[in-house]
């Protein structure tokens, strides 16, 4: 037993139904004067100042434009998606300013301390604890106007972020234990779409950012990198075929009790109706080789099974027909 | 799902058999005049100042001097059990020094917020994050030397935290899940006294100490409690003897994930030698009835299974006469 785990901090408030009768006592531990990011029409907090311009990938003018407007107050308020979460964080980077976050989808990137900001189209990211929202309210009836399909990919993100947690550089018993029980609570939700579907969901998706922002990139999100940059795949598809073929590659490799856990993902790809086949999204199986090439080399030293280039163009063919897992 | 959770920040390295060579680096991260505070006879720091005058539940008159000793120095270093951590919280609180806390046992205060100081043979406690060591380094070969009996016992005692976590006040999903984690740990840790043993139970203290920092103190604690004060009986007996019992009496009221792990603790009082009745350790029958009126006005509104006086009673008869848990 031997690792290093470090634990941030931050008070998570699960409310379903009440984010907004709940948010001015939280909001009110850390400020007087809130700003509000958001793009919501509803006024959200009362007395409130708002700032509505959020776009996606955080460019740094908008960022720019958000530190301005947070000048003269104490407190952001975050509500919407990880793009609304991210540019409060650029604002809290600069300014130092407590976040109050309030999600509205299953990005998780209120649960962790990386920011990001995007200039002449390059994304810097990085991370610092400044960054990391004080207080999160969790409301799974802010999730229910999310169609179901969008619901599911998100799910799937969240689920690929707890997988991967299991063999991640610096996966640990304690990022272990939480994204199992992420699993367990995504394996639960991901298949239900009323408001104790999206509860579950929610909070596998909180776990799911607590687990990976310790744990780090395992096998699966290099994969995924190397497919998505060098042949343009679309993010969330390429994940939700990818991860149930990393798992039947590692799962012989993991202790029993987190093989028994990855055993129950087994059904989830078509209780969801997730996509099964890389071909649909524009791979091509003339494009395995050289992304074998690129990917044997990002390979994670702990993966808990070898990979070879036979065993990745295996699992690449597999993903690229739609064939069951092996 | 309706909870509030507080995470709290804290680096924790599990080392075995690197605790002094790890040590200097950790510290580093937060001062360059360390004040060790042990009883240790060999110099665990080099180059370090030493307190050391540990007593037993914190006299106020130590931490004073301790306080004393403490100036002119950025960083407090404990080794030593929770008499000691203890000592080191009590010049936290005053002094708002950083805590690099080095456990030789399972009592868990390390990874708390919670400070106790005795002044005039009266016990205060509080809670201040200044307290919580900022680094916990674990190493399980310092508990080694703990005689096996002391070890089980110490154990038991974590073990009775994880598992009184579950229906605490505020028993959420989140700490339910790290209890549970460390029940395992515990588990498999508490019948082995060989370094591995002595891992899984070092591992299982600390997410109990989490846990239970968390949740609160439920039925157990409450029993306990009322026990050791109206009838003077020893602590870590009373703890062990009325453990399963309780255990016993909730398993019913918990959902199946629970109550399956907490089936796993069967036998488990046996392969230990722990004791089973509170009949050796000064109770007697007669005093039943008393015990109960006193425990059923703090039996906690959440309980699983409700609580009566008929309840109680067969409870307390059962641990008074060492039967099997019914």
């Amino acid at each position: 037993m031997n690792f290093t785990h470090e634990t941030l901090p931050q008070r998570v408030v699960f409310a379903s139904g009440q984010a907004f009768t709940r948010l001015p006592e939280e909001v009110a531990r850390f400020g007087e004067r809130p700003l509000v990011i958001s793009t919501r029409a509803d006024g959200v907090l009362p007395g409130a100042a708002y700032f509505r311009e959020v776009a996606m990938h955080v460019p740094v003018e908008v960022a720019n434009r958000a530190r301005e407007a947070a000048e003269k107050h104490d407190v952001l308020v975050s509500v919407g998606g990880g793009s609304t979460t991210g540019l409060a964080k650029a604002v809290a980077l600069t300014t130092g300013l407590p976040i109050v976050a309030v999600p509205t989808t299953f990005a998780g990137s209120e649960a962790t301390n990386v920011w990001g900001l995007t200039e002449n189209g390059r994304k810097t990211t990085g991370s610092d604890d400044r960054v990391l929202p004080r207080t999160v309210l969790y409301d799974a009836a802010l999730t229910l106007p999310l169609p179901d399909d969008m619901a599911v990919a998100s799910g799937l993100n969240a689920l690929a972020h707890c997988v991967d947690s299991m063999w991640a550089p610096r996966a640990d018993p304690i990022n272990q234990t939480l994204a199992l029980e992420g699993i367990r609570a995504l394996r639960a939700g991901l298949p239900r779409h009323d408001l104790e579907g999206r509860e579950q969901t929610l909070y596998g998706a909180h776990l799911a950012a607590v687990a990976f922002a310790s744990a780090g990139s395992g096998l699966h999100h290099k994969i995924c990198h190397v497919l998505g940059g060098m042949f343009n795949l679309p993010h969330a598809q390429t994940h939700a075929v990818v991860l149930p073929h990393v798992t039947a590659l590692n799962i012989s490799g993991v202790p029993p009790h987190i093989a028994d856990v990855l055993i129950g993902l087994r059904g989830l790809r078509e209780e969801v109706g997730a996509p099964r086949a890389l071909r649909d999204f524009g791979f091509r199986d003339i494009d395995i080789p050289a992304a074998v090439d690129a990917i044997l080399p990002v390979v994670p030293a702990g993966n808990p099974v070898p990979v070879t280039a036979g065993t990745l163009t295996a699992l690449l063919h597999h993903a690229w027909a739609g064939e069951e897992p092996t």
